[in-house]
Formats: C-alpha cells, sequence, structure tokens
C-alpha cells in the first residue's frame, strides 16, 4: 500500500497514529540535528522530520533527495512545535521511521512554484511539470468544476447528452475545415466539426426536444494570440421555444455556475439590441462593467468652423469620470493610442471640466466655454470629468472610440476582474455585406431565422434591413456564447442558400441531408454554444485560455510537448492515397 | 409559447385545464362524427379529439394531417371515455379547439414504430427518424445515464476529468492512425488519438492522482460488423495504487452502474487468472453465465487405441447438462459447427450419459463402457448429460471448444441477456510473439509493466514467462476494459521498446516526451478503459453497439445520412501542401 492518507489530510485529531504517505519533495532544510522535508501531493503538503538522533541513517538517507523525488514514508503523526496556521495540515508532522524512495527526479527546468520562474516555452515543452504548479493544477480543477456544474444544471432541466460524429463532412463556407484522409475510402476526405451545428438540428428533427454536449470542436484558422486549433463547446438545443425561453434557460446555466463556482449571485441579465450596443459602446460585446457609454455629437459640435468636425461623417465621445487631472503626457499616450495602424483614428480632442465649472479643451480656438458647456451637459459631465472626442466614418469610429472606452476603463481601474457584468445582446442583423467581393454573408450562420416581421425586408432583397433571431451572451466584454433561433422550413433555408451564393446544386450536395429532413416533420428549434474554454478563463480571472487546457498548442498550431504534428512515413501516406507537396 | 405541458405530463389531476401542446402526428383514426390524434413529443403520447358536432371546419382540418406533421394545439383536458391503462396519460384526451400545423411531414420512408418495416440502409440514411422511434432514443438516453452515473461515482471518489488533445503525434506502432495534414505546417500531420494513454500517463506524472475522461478515440481499422472508426471510453488513471486499489475503484464504478442504471445488486466480481481462464474456457474473456468448465482428458482417452485421440496433442472436453436427448441430426449439426473453417476442428466426439446410466458414444468402437464411465466421472456427468469432445493442437482445440461451449450455452439458454455475470481477468501475459514475423509484441501495450517476480525472466530473455500487471473486466463474455499497472522507470520502459523491436533512436523520437517526463519523478501509477458504447449496448440487452451510438457509420466508414467522407475541392488539398493519389 502507497498510501493510508493524502499529504492533506491529517490534523491535530490524527496525532499518535502509524500513517504511509507518498509524494513528492517540494522542499527540503537540513538543520543539522534534523531535517524537515515538505511533501506534496494533489491535496496538499505535509511536514516531515528525520531526526539524527533517533536514526542517523535514515536522516543522512533524507538529506540526500533532491527536489521533486517521488517518496514513500512511514512514521507517526506528532504535533508540530511551530504551527503553521497557513496550512491545513499545519498543526502536524510525521516523524518518520520508514522513507522509500519511488522514483528519483532530475532538477527541474524551473522551479514548481505559483511564481515560477519558467519561461512560456520552456514550461510548455515540459507541461507536466508546469501542471504540478498549484495555480495550473487549480485552473484545470475550476474547468472541472464548470463542467459539472453545467451538466448537474442541464440534466434537471432534462437536457439529454448526445455524443455527435468527429469524423463528418467537409463544407467550403466558414472557417477552413481540418480534413482527414479515408483509407477506406480513397481520395475522400472526413472533416473534423467546427461545431455540432447541423447533427444537433438533427436530433430536433429527431425528437430530442433537449440536447447538450460538451464537446470538442476544431478550426484550421491562423491562430492569433488567444486561439487555439481545437476547443471546447458547451453545446446545446431546444425544439418547441422562442428566443426568450432559450435566453432563461442559459441565463439559469450562468447563474448557476456563479453561484456553484465562485458563490456570487448573479443579478439577472440584461437584454441590449444589437443596434443599441452598436449606439452606445461601438461594439457588439461591450463590456458592462462600466458605464462610459458614447454621446453622439453631430448635433452640438458641428458648422462651428472646426473643419475636422465639420468634414466628419460621425463625431462621438466618451466622458472619464473623475480624469480632468490628466497630464498632457497622459493625453498624448492617448492620442498616440487611438492613432494606431489597429485603431486608426486620426486624432483625439478633449475637454476637461476643471473644479470651478470651467472647461479648457483642445479645440478652444474653435469652441468658446458656452458651447463647450453644451458638449459637458450632453455627457452630464462634472467637475473633473474628462471628455474625449473622436471623429471620422461612423463604423470606425465606433470601432476606435470602443477600443478607447476599454482602454480608458483599464487606466482608471474600473474593469476589475473579480467584477462581472453580463449581457444578451439580441437582434442582431441577419446578414452582413462584404465590400470585397459585394456577396452578403450570415452574421452567425446560414441556419440562423430571420425575424419574422423583417421577412417582407428579405423577400424585398433589402438584406441589410434583416434582423436576426440570434443572440449573444457577454460577459466583462468577452462573448462567452451565442445562438439563435433556426430555420426549420426547408423552402426559408433554400432561400437563405441562394441569397448566400449557393446555387441549389451546391446547397443540395453540401447541406441537402439537412433539407431533406426538414421535410419530414421539423420542429421550431433553436440553441447556443458556450465557448468552455474562455468562460473558464474567465471566472479563473485569467487573460489567456491556455492555462485551462492541460495541453495547449502554441501559436503554429504545435505541441512542443510531443513535438506534433510530424512527417508520417510514405508507408502511411500510400495506404491513406495522398502524397505531400512541399 | 408552443407548449404549457408535454405530451406524457397531464393526468386525471388536470381535467378542465386548458392547455397548450406541440408534437408529432403519430397516428390519426377518422371515426366519422370524431376525430382522434395521437400526439408523441419526447415525453410520451397524449390524445387529442376533435368533434365534428362542435367544430366541424376543426375536424375537417384535422382530417387531413399526416403521419409525422407538426401540430401545436390548445384544448381542455377532459376524462377520457376508454380509459388506457397501458398509457401514463390514458385516463385523459384533449378536446382541441385550436390547431396550428408548424411543419408538414411527407410520408416517412418506413414507420416509426418500436417495430418499424424500415430495413437496416434505409434507416441509416434517414437515421433521423430512426431516431424518432422509442427504441433508439431510449437507448441513447440509457447511454446519458450510463455517463452520468459514471461520472458521480468518479466524482465521488476525487477524480478530476481533464480533457485530453485529440490532435496528437501519430506513431506507427499498434492499430492505424487517422491523420490531419497540417496547414500551418506543410508535409507534417496530426494523428487522433487511439486512446489518451500517454498523455494520462502525463498528468500522473503532474501530480493529478486520479483522473478520467469520457472521451472520444479513434481507429483506422478495416471494420468488423461491430466495430466503429470513432468509440468512447470511460478513460481512467491513478497514482500511488496497486492492482488490487484500481480493481475496487472500478469494480464499484460496475456495480454502480448496475445499481443505478437497472436496480440490480451486482455480487462482488471474482478474479480469475489469465492461464485459468485459458484452461477453463480457452478464452481470456468467457462468459460465465454458466458453468459448462473444460474437462482435460489426455490422461483418461490416450493409449486406448483410438487414433485421433492418441495423435493429438490435446484432448478436452465439456459436459452439457441435459442434453443427452440431442438427436443424431442435432449432433450432426455441432459437427458441422466445429469443422466451419473459421472454428476449424476435425471432428467431435460426443458420449450420451442415458437415464440408466449407461453411456452411448461416437466411439463406442475405441472404448468400453467402463472406459467410458471415467470420462463421466471426469465430467462429474450424471444421466442426462451430453459430452463433447474436441482434439488437436492445445491453442486451436481451445479455441475451438470455447466457440462450441458458447453454442451450447446458446442451444441450451443459458445465456439470457438479462443476466449478468463480471469477471475479473487478471495476470495476462506481458508479450506475446507473432509466429509470422518472429518479433514479439506486447500483449496490452508497451506501458505495460511486468510483475516483479517475472522481471527476472525478462532479463534472462524468457519473454513468454513474463506475466504483466493487466487485467480484463469481462461481462457475459464480453471484454468491457482492461487496463495495466503501467512502468513509471525511464530505464525498464527503454527496455521494454528494444524487446519490441525499436531502436533507441525509434523509441525516443516516437516516446522520448513520456520516458523524458519518467525521469522527472513519475509516481507509481496504472489505470484502465472502459468501451463506453460495448457497455451501454450490454446494459441495453443489444447485439450491437450501433444503436447505442446517435450518429453511427457503416462497415465501410461511411456516415451515408451525410453523405461523408467525400472528395474535397483542389484549393483545399493544395492550401494543405498534399494531393490526391487515385
Amino acid at each position: 500500500m502507497h498510501r493510508t492518507h493524502t499529504c492533506g489530510e491529517l490534523r491535530a485529531t490524527d496525532i499518535n497514529k502509524t500513517v504511509t504517505l507518498s509524494g513528492w519533495l517540494q522542499t527540503s532544510r537540513d538543520l543539522g540535528g534534523m531535517t524537515f522535508i515538505d511533501l506534496r501531493d494533489r491535496y496538499g503538503i505535509t511536514q516531515l522530520v528525520f531526526n539524527m538522533e533517533t536514526d542517523a541513517a535514515l536522516c543522512e538517507k533524507a538529506r540526500k533527495l533532491g527536489r521533486e523525488f517521488v517518496l514513500k514514508i512511514e512514521g507517526t503523526v506528532a504535533e508540530r512545535y511551530n504551527k503553521n496556521a497557513q496550512m491545513p495540515t499545519g498543526d502536524v508532522e510525521i516523524i518518520v521511521n520508514s522513507l522509500t524512495v519511488l522514483n528519483e527526479s532530475k532538477t527541474p527546468p524551473f522551479t514548481i512554484e505559483d511564481n515560477t520562474d519558467g519561461g512560456d516555452d520552456l514550461r510548455m515543452r515540459y507541461r507536466y511539470l508546469d501542471l504540478r504548479r498549484n495555480v495550473v493544477r487549480e485552473s484545470l480543477m475550476l474547468r472541472h468544476k464548470m463542467a459539472k456544474v453545467s451538466r448537474a444544471y442541464l440534466d434537471s432541466l432534462d437536457f439529454i447528452e448526445v455524443e455527435t460524429p468527429v469524423l463528418i463532412k467537409s463544407t467550403p463556407e466558414g472557417a477552413r475545415d481540418f480534413v482527414v484522409p479515408s483509407r477506406m475510402n480513397p481520395g475522400q476526405f472526413y472533416a473534423l466539426p467546427q461545431s455540432p451545428q447541423t447533427f444537433k438540428q438533427l436530433l430536433m428533427v429527431a425528437g430530442f426536444d433537449r440536447y447538450y454536449q460538451i464537446v470538442k470542436c476544431f478550426r484550421d484558422e491562423d491562430l492569433r494570440a488567444d486561439r487555439q486549433p481545437e476547443f471546447t463547446q458547451i453545446d446545446c438545443e431546444m425544439s418547441f421555444i422562442e428566443q426568450e425561453d432559450i435566453l432563461n434557460a442559459f441565463e439559469g446555466l450562468v447563474r448557476s455556475l456563479f453561484k456553484e463556482v465562485l458563490g456570487i449571485d448573479m443579478p439577472s441579465v440584461p437584454h441590449m439590441d444589437y443596434a443599441d450596443a452598436m449606439k452606445w459602446y461601438g461594439s457588439d460585446k461591450p463590456d458592462t462593467r462600466f458605464d462610459m457609454k458614447f454621446v453622439e455629437l453631430n448635433d452640438i459640435v458641428k458648422g462651428q468652423g472646426f473643419p475636422v468636425f465639420d468634414n466628419a461623417e460621425f463625431v462621438v465621445g466618451i466622458c472619464a469620470k473623475g480624469a480632468a487631472e490628466y497630464t498632457r503626457k497622459q493625453l498624448d499616450e492617448l492620442t498616440d493610442y487611438v492613432k494606431r495602424p489597429q485603431i486608426g483614428a486620426t486624432g483625439l480632442v478633449y475637454a476637461r471640466v476643471n473644479a470651478d465649472g470651467t472647461i479648457k479643451s483642445s479645440v478652444d480656438k474653435f469652441y468658446n466655454e458656452e458651447q463647450l458647456k453644451r458638449w459637458a451637459d450632453a455627457f452630464g459631465a462634472e467637475a473633473g470629468d474628462l471628455i474625449l472626442v473622436l471623429a471620422g466614418g461612423t463604423d470606425k469610429t465606433r470601432k476606435a472610440l470602443n477600443e478607447l472606452r476599454l482602454e480608458m476603463g483599464n487606466r482608471l481601474g474600473l474593469r476589475p476582474k473579480d467584477k462581472f457584468s453580463a449581457l444578451w445582446v439580441v437582434d442582431f442583423p441577419l446578414l452582413e455585406s462584404n465590400d470585397e467581393d459585394g456577396r452578403w454573408y450570415a452574421m452567425h450562420h446560414p441556419f440562423t431565422s430571420p425575424k419574422l416581421e423583417d421577412v417582407a425586408h428579405l423577400d424585398a432583397g433589402d438584406y441589410g434591413k434583416v434582423r436576426a433571431n440570434a443572440y449573444d451572451l457577454v460577459i466583462n466584454g468577452v462573448e462567452i456564447g451565442g445562438g439563435s433561433i433556426r430555420i426549420h422550413d426547408r423552402e426559408l433555408q433554400a432561400k437563405m442558400f441562394g441569397i448566400l451564393g449557393f446555387t441549389p446544386e451546391e446547397a443540395q450536395a453540401q447541406f441537402g441531408f439537412l433539407m431533406n429532413a426538414f421535410e419530414y416533420g421539423a420542429p421550431p428549434h433553436g440553441g447556443l454554444a458556450f465557448g468552455f474554454d474562455r468562460l473558464c478563463s474567465l471566472f479563473g480571472g485569467a487573460d489567456h485560455i491556455r492555462d485551462y487546457i492541460a495541453f495547449p498548442k502554441n501559436n503554429s498550431g504545435r505541441d512542443v510537448m510531443i513535438d506534433a504534428p510530424s512527417a508520417i512515413d510514405d508507408k502511411q501516406l500510400k495506404e491513406l492515397a495522398i502524397s505531400v507537396t512541399v
């Protein structure tokens, strides 16, 4: 037997018991006559004591052990002289009488501590050592708990977890598929699912009524900082429901997660139209932990001789409470920030509301005190506030001001990681046009239904005006999930594919199975999917999803620990009827 | 709102309530003055009534509805005149006052009934309709419950569910990998995991202590009747344990499943050595629902002038209780059965123990009554029993007699689907030699540890004598899962790769990450995996796993519903830096 107790288990009530523990040597202190070892396992740390006087040979042996050696000891639980209130086992120590080295360890390439000295690359290469650090293990235990709470909630609502296939069919729409050559069907390929979308809809056609799955999905996209080629979704679908039913069910899931995992009573989640989100925050995923809503200024600032504003399509600003004291240097930094190419504003206008109520702006040449007062009124700005204004094309300026708003939120400490603000963004546009190829694309996906009252716009070809029964859940400015009420009518689905540029033959070849299914009694249905990796990192207060994934890939899609992907041998290629063309 | 209640919910206590229901038209009966419709959803069936006298227009509308139309109705719950005790809702019916057709349906290609008229191919093509049948949906609900109970049990033992990657590294050992070309790393490929074996071992090195995952795995094998290219495992691993700890933990899981899912109190699971299983049943997965153990007869039957037995390496038989009345025709059938090429016996010898205690055999020419009496004694055969004997090479004859034993079990009704008998088979050989290439192969996998007391045989090159710390769980003759205590020592792991024919360079290239990990304090660990699809079908009493998979593939690895795999376009191939060579 390797242990009678774990390293996190012994208490004062266990004193005088004979116990066996196994674990890793965390630290070792040699005080001459005595040697202390902290023995660590997943459950905690227990102090071991070796005494030269009682057993010199054993103590000598203990002194020679290195960090991360795997030990098994037998000993007696004793009361500790210097109790450590920080540790659950801090009242006791083990007087060791027998020691077995279960395995040795080379010196790890970085310290196994919460604040390690290992860089990202090194930690990824030795991920199995990185995972020994409490912070990383706790992140994955949080993930486990999130999955457990999610399943319990969905089970309680009669959702059935159904596994959908991983080897499916490639469709050229949307992001790139990973493909898998079929040896038994030479020249043909499976694709890995970007989501189980069509399968969950087929489950609704099949009458499953309520489906969920915590499921791996795959996208062969160029990886930005925080994307992974394989990612996990909480994927759900319901029948005989309307949008409100889905929002209520999944608001319940999120509230249950906040309660069970973080002990937070989440207030009910407000709804905001997409149009309002764009108007007030310049973003379809606003961070509502802080207010700082956009104020549109065209009516107030135009026609008063300032050419930048007069020539701009759109003038819009925010009011940063209490930031009037910003120095010239800080304001220059903000100007530089908005002029960065990825944000692309041409300049930044500011107006400070001073303590005495006077207003000082960067455009005093063009606006007098009274005019600036009207600015301040529009924002409800008070003494001590800083008004920041951008001008230009509407879409671009909104986007830039969204970035500036978030930056000001950061600078003013308005985005603490332990504060949570959730929002349903609803009534998304159904379609968006692409300037490059002049085609219309589904904003959500081709299976999303238009709002009934907007179908007339669809029939009239006025696609930009059609709103969708689509919704996103946004928490702290992060899109946690989204979904829609689906089309369940073959004709409408065929029309939608037509609008998206499919010929009827293409639509039939790629999605015929779904459209055929709609002819056999498809119920009204809809659903959503949460990004589980991101949801976990949000709950854990982390910036990156990587720590919430046991074995993540780097930005080149590589697993540097196992060294994948890698070349495969010619025999394998030949069997698969493919060859490499590089 | 689409419904106030489901179709399985209304009872006599709901009489006079106004309700809204949605569902599918299961059946419709037009009795002239009245039309009855059975409305179906996942939760049950409710009878709807339309009356010509009360609302002729509505009744006319109802008469025109076809099977599988999707309806929404509003009406009043009424007491039923002809109550149906078979149905939970059989006390009531709905007097309908409003009817909406939510979707029409073409006539389904087969009936949506437990006993359908649809053949396999048709049902697979229209799997979304097949899934509407109660039996299929209930199979998948059973699967959901099995997963739920498994998770609850493992959670209660502090197992952490960790998702391991799907895009991993190809290794030429064992079964064929499915591979995935990497666009970002041209000429290189990921592989889909045949199991998360190395990752779960790394999680043990990482100190996770107890891991589980219900996880998809992939094998590009030629598909026999009941194999799928993607399948699901309950995958587990534990640290600081010995074999008994693992057997106890997972016997607990199985007992918990029997109790929670089937209401069966499973007795504790006996252990049997591999050697005994082969000796008594000629199989490492014996069906222990019935006894009929092998009896070895060399000592009794040889040297008495019957050349077939005298020349045979091995003579062995079984005793079929109460089968002495078998006719000549039945015995001929059994002889034909064992002579089939896939079984390969050269003949079958029988001996009947008659009611009067006399014995009549097919080899009376060679054995007198007294000698046959010694046969009967060896089997403990009584009046009415039938002794069946095979002879030949030991391995081949055991195999053949195993088949004959199972056949007799079937014929005698000793293998009922609702009786369950579980068995741990332990002490498997570590290695088996392949006659074709003269190499040694790991019987379980290369990470399995030898028994400590057999390491001397390993060092002596006497590989056939080395037993492994490996175990299988067998229920009703089906291997439900298996596992082993792993090697956690780099040197031993390297030696094992050497025995298996790897050069040190090959071993390092393919499994270096694991052997390196073993140098940093790997704990003793072991685990197992259950085949979840098979476990579900066993619990459901089915012969095939296919009904327990929502969207299975056929024997050519095709999903005939979505028509995958399929060709992909040249642009996609070019991006992936591969070409097709057929």
